[in-house]
């Protein structure tokens, strides 16, 4: 009964596709906490869908800490509004967030609908601030 | 013995709604610690009030981590300035969280009074610069 | 002899008022480490003086966590700076954060001088840009 | 069988370039987690490809710390963008990161294509906003 | 055995003043890693290098934590761009980082020609933006 060892009992259990059960990740070292539903919402073919519900068998290649937590080698920074969206649908980014950033998270895990969401934001921000044609 | 058994007492007591009991909750991987009496302060039919206090062993649909912390899949980021408010009675957010993440937040807790503050402050700041009317 | 157990010696000593004796707070779910002649420092009625000296048989109604740290109620966000004025003397705040959170910890403790200074800082916030009278 | 003793093994299989192996790193205190492969990408003569691949023997003079985290004494702050950076070869900024500080993580690590970017991206932002000559 | 103890073996030997040997600090709660050999760079007469070298068995009046970390009562928002200073001669501040609050660990720490640096930067940021002279 080592620390920890409490959390690994999730993982004997991911044969099934249970939404309410609990999903510790590690994303680049910072932990997440949510549920198999979150994850495995919106966007049906998502990476984070198949990962933790569909082809969990095939795709899942990661692994897991010492703590029972999925590794995922990518950004927390960006990931963080990911998983936000994952929870209500809605894409909130605070002021010194960068979306070029997220969007390069929402290509990795395959969130086609936020891509676009995201693609959107950048072009606006990029236009430059006098944007009154020269006649 | 394991480390952390200690908070697992706060757990056995769940039964009563004593507000000086301390509560560790775990939101989306970020530990708060907080007392039972913040938790059910105002709007007295929130969802944290009845999972804290009324309705516990109905509405409580959440787990605990293996620290005891009561599992939450929400984000940690905005619930700051939530559990915040709940501890004064006043919404103060820095200037580079986004009040629509806070809002989302305000919605799932079921904080009327709060969902209605955050809504002015959106709607002020949708407003462009140079709002006079063009006469 | 469990992890952090030796954090624990320092919880035995309270009945002295030792201002080189190490703290360790729990505000809010963030750990804050310190030395009871900075939180006794500066206003000496103020509650946290009272709390780890003087009263603090009496005015202590706080509990200690798991690893021996005190807990507070409070946002850890806005304690932040007050606990680096108790240090030094000087109220210090980044730009992004909002100095009405640090005036409700600054209340909530009962510091005095700090008080009026984050007033008189909030009023000067507050003034419009421009304030030039329209003669 | 220690907390933490099986990341542990992750360390006794550093004789191969296997990119898959998951690598926990400590920089200046903050634990970041990633892969062989991650570290070693792009820049094929970095310091982080030949201390995690080509010359692991001679030019890793650090050490492990208790946890089996590889110890780099350097800004955890700036090299978060530098880690993400070598995870899809995109260099992301947000607002509030100084480019400088980024600038001298690409230098220690020998990041060769990161150092000329962030000359140019410092250069941009310290010309003047009214760049006009005054003819 | 305990979690922890094998960094505390750095502790005998700190009698030395090998600059490879990794230290471990506690400021303010917040754990920085880091080399003798960067807390003893440049300013040899400040008083982290009288701290971590020279007369390390009179000046050093800190403590150690649990983990075997020094512990430093002092901010670590602050004492961020100070160490990492100390590891490359950089003054780097990220633009929310208010250096009035750099300025007074610079002060705390002795370090002469960083408080130098940081008063102009103040001076700078105080002047008004319209500082062309009425004539």
């Amino acid at each position: 009964t080592l620390p920890g060892s409490d959390t690994l009992e999730g993982l004997s259990s991911t044969s099934g596709c249970n939404p309410s059960e609990w999903i510790t990740l590690n994303v680049g070292g910072k932990v997440f906490t949510t549920t198999r539903g979150t994850l495995t919402r919106f966007d049906g073919d998502s990476m984070l869908a198949r990962m933790f519900c569909k082809d969990k068998d095939i795709g899942w290649s990661s692994r897991v800490d010492g703590t029972g937590a999925y590794l995922i080698d990518r950004s927390p920074l960006y990931f963080e509004p990911i998983l936000n969206y994952l929870r209500h649908g809605k894409l909130i980014l605070d002021k010194n967030v960068n979306p070029e950033g997220v969007l390069e998270e929402a290509k990795f895990f395959g969130l086609t609908s936020l891509i676009e969401t995201l693609e959107e934001i950048i072009d606006r921000e990029q236009q430059p601030d006098d944007n009154t044609p020269i006649t």
